[in-house]
């Protein structure tokens, strides 16, 4: 699928062996999402033994249809350090805003292919239940031509399953816009979901543009009394059956995971997801241990996040402080890419030595009080250096401690490194 | 130590049974930290069974002393849910500064006596090296006497450990500023630390006025490459003692920790304190599992925070976005607060029925998108508001999915609950 150079070169940048993810690769359980038609300038591997990554959704909303603020999440995204953009726009224009984005965008770029079906046959035939699968092949083929690197397929959740959340009726219901879609559409036409009936036929496709096939959690819990329910479960067996056949096709594979889960629960959710579904690369969403924290749900993702990665999320989505209450601002997505970075960071550094020496040289700084030896090396040295500019401050000290500087004590006592 | 009706009053606010609140006090594993001169409007109990509890330090510094300021910091903390304060401040007019904010603190307040002592003795003798134990005991004498809950003594760092500190040279060195005034007064007048050499005499004070002793390490890691070190762990043993010697005398103790601590030593560190300090309740600073956030500190912290309850914390000290660059305003107090809060309750929703039932009725009305419901149980409503008054918000969607909203799609299946 890939030539070796290519293997060589992601391996150098992920600091591990050729020979080791060229073995994870051929195993499923590192995905490296390109598409065929596309030339990343910076690609990125996903999956067991490499760091973690982070993605960051953005895109127009039916109400928000602004390109150029949409461009300018994306640059915002990659500068705070996102390794993959999704562009989950929905509206007007989807392939002008899409095609912007991807020629701008040098990190994979994924989209759901549903929103843009929806949005188009809402238009076209007065509502969106009257997709077929024709509607939905268009689609795909356009984003695959064009050099959508990975796909977010719902194809997990079943006819059947409309009975159990019937019988069960959840708290937060279904919260996952893909699978809400699908659910709506399968309940109206009271067939099986058309993504699981032609997904064959999808992975040919994916197959010969080399398209990541992301498989959604249309069932992931939207709030923490649904955390790890029947219905969750029940879909993520079929995911495991799904990854199964993309292999099967060559086409690489992950898996989304939720959402809002417990904190006590976050270990186990990571546990299952790896052994059900053959420890394909895993990319949850948060996840957030409470639902009460709207406007600060980048704070409680980071929680959930470097949980999950310590427990085995290879991927973590970015969840910003407008979660739950409005399409997010480009301050929304810096202040959420920051946030995952630091979840995803708290656990790189246990793994990997340049990980490890960026906060082994940045303390040294710290305790030396070598400031501009160490704001590069923090994750926002434009915040780091603005919050520094107190003006109480003096060169050696800080207006924290002032002159009872306990590092300064340190130092005269010659008890410093 | 109490009367039966305080105690009973106590056990009704945590939620919690009598007996089981009584049983756990005599055995030292909860602390009620309420000076005998003080009638608290909310105190505070802190350990095991209970809430987490969460605390934040405010206070001038020598080059910030602003008495409005820390005020206006002191009701920010307690309208986010501050349970507890610590006047930290150094500087000039001690008495005066410490005595407005005790009049305006409903909830226990904290001091680090020594900061006051070497404010003074600094300006008396010139330096605060030439502080005696007489400098250090007029000052206890006036914080008990005025109405401090609880003390923050660094009676665990010992004259030998000097030798083991240049020996085994920290990345951090040592962060807290009382250990590092210790540090430095036991190296020049090579004496050993005059608050364990009088500890027997601090404790008759405490008893007398009912003064709570929190236990400073002093020797916490400041870098995640110190964590879990020598010096923090030989430390811990003296805490350990000196926890037995204030049970002996009957005052109230708790201890604290770090700090900078590897994510994968949290848990860990919460264990091993329990154990050697005979389940004394546990107060942390953070911790925070990087050392790279400087300016996102107070999310770092609740990553820490929230793993260090889930596995025995009980009392979280906030870290605020300022936290390693300078003096906090009162924006950073209120970002800090609402960080730990998410941490404290993200362990508290899976213990007690009232925090679960707040994240379940958050949730339902969140499917039903009864916002003016959802607002009250967020944690900020205020900003949560501020949020959704997005210009092309509707009453029954937000401008994230627009017209593809899940929940609304959902109800149109007649999914949920």
């Amino acid at each position: 699928m890939f030539k070796k150079s290519f293997l060589k070169k992601i391996a150098k940048k992920e600091k591990v062996t050729f020979a080791f993810l060229e073995k994870q690769f051929k195993r499923g359980r590192i995905v490296i999402p390109i598409n065929k038609k596309r030339d990343l300038t910076k690609p990125t591997a996903l999956g067991e033994g490499l760091k973690v990554k982070i993605n960051t959704n953005i895109g127009a909303s039916t109400g928000k249809n602004d390109i150029n603020q949409e461009l300018k999440k994306l640059k915002t995204a990659i500068n705070a350090g996102s390794d993959a953009i999704m562009d989950l726009s929905v509206g007007d224009n989807l392939n002008k805003v899409r095609k912007r984005i991807l020629k701008n965008c040098p990190v994979p770029l994924g989209t759901v292919p549903i929103y843009q079906v929806v949005s188009e046959v809402e238009k076209r035939k007065g509502s969106f239940e009257k997709m077929t699968f024709d509607d939905v092949w268009d689609v795909l083929k356009t984003q695959a031509e064009e050099g959508v690197d990975f796909f977010t397929l719902h194809a997990g959740i079943l006819k059947k399953t409309i009975k159990t959340i019937q019988r069960k009726k959840r708290i937060g219901g279904i919260v996952s816009r893909g699978g809400a879609i699908l659910t709506r559409w399968m309940y109206v036409n009271n067939v099986e979901n058309l993504i699981y009936q032609n997904f064959d036929k999808i992975l040919d496709l994916a197959k010969k543009y080399n398209i990541t096939i992301s498989l959604g959690d249309a069932l992931r819990p939207g709030a923490i009394a649904d955390s790890s329910d029947k219905l969750q479960l029940s879909e993520l067996e079929v995911l495991g059956q799904l990854v199964k056949r993309c292999r099967k096709k060559g086409v690489q594979v992950m898996v989304e995971g939720p959402g809002h889960i417990r904190l006590d629960e976050i270990a186990l959710n990571m546990l299952l997801q790896k052994k059900v579904c053959d420890n394909a690369p895993f990319y949850v969403l948060g996840p957030l241990p409470t639902d009460i924290a709207a406007g600060y749900d980048h704070i409680t993702s980071a929680i959930g996040g470097a949980i999950a990665a310590l427990s085995g999320a290879d991927f973590l989505c970015v969840v910003t402080p407008a979660e739950h209450l409005r399409h997010p601002s480009v301050e929304d997505i810096k202040d959420g890419v920051i946030a995952s970075r630091i979840a995803a960071h708290s656990v790189d550094v246990l793994r990997f030595k340049d990980e490890w020496e960026r906060d082994y040289n940045l303390s040294l700084h710290r305790a030396r009080r070598e400031w501009s030896s160490l704001f590069p090396l923090t994750l926002d040295p434009k915040k780091a250096r603005h919050y520094r500019k107190d003006k109480k401050t003096s060169k050696d000290i800080c207006s924290m401690c002032g002159n009872f500087c306990s590092l300064k004590m340190m130092e005269k006592c010659n008890l410093l490194k």
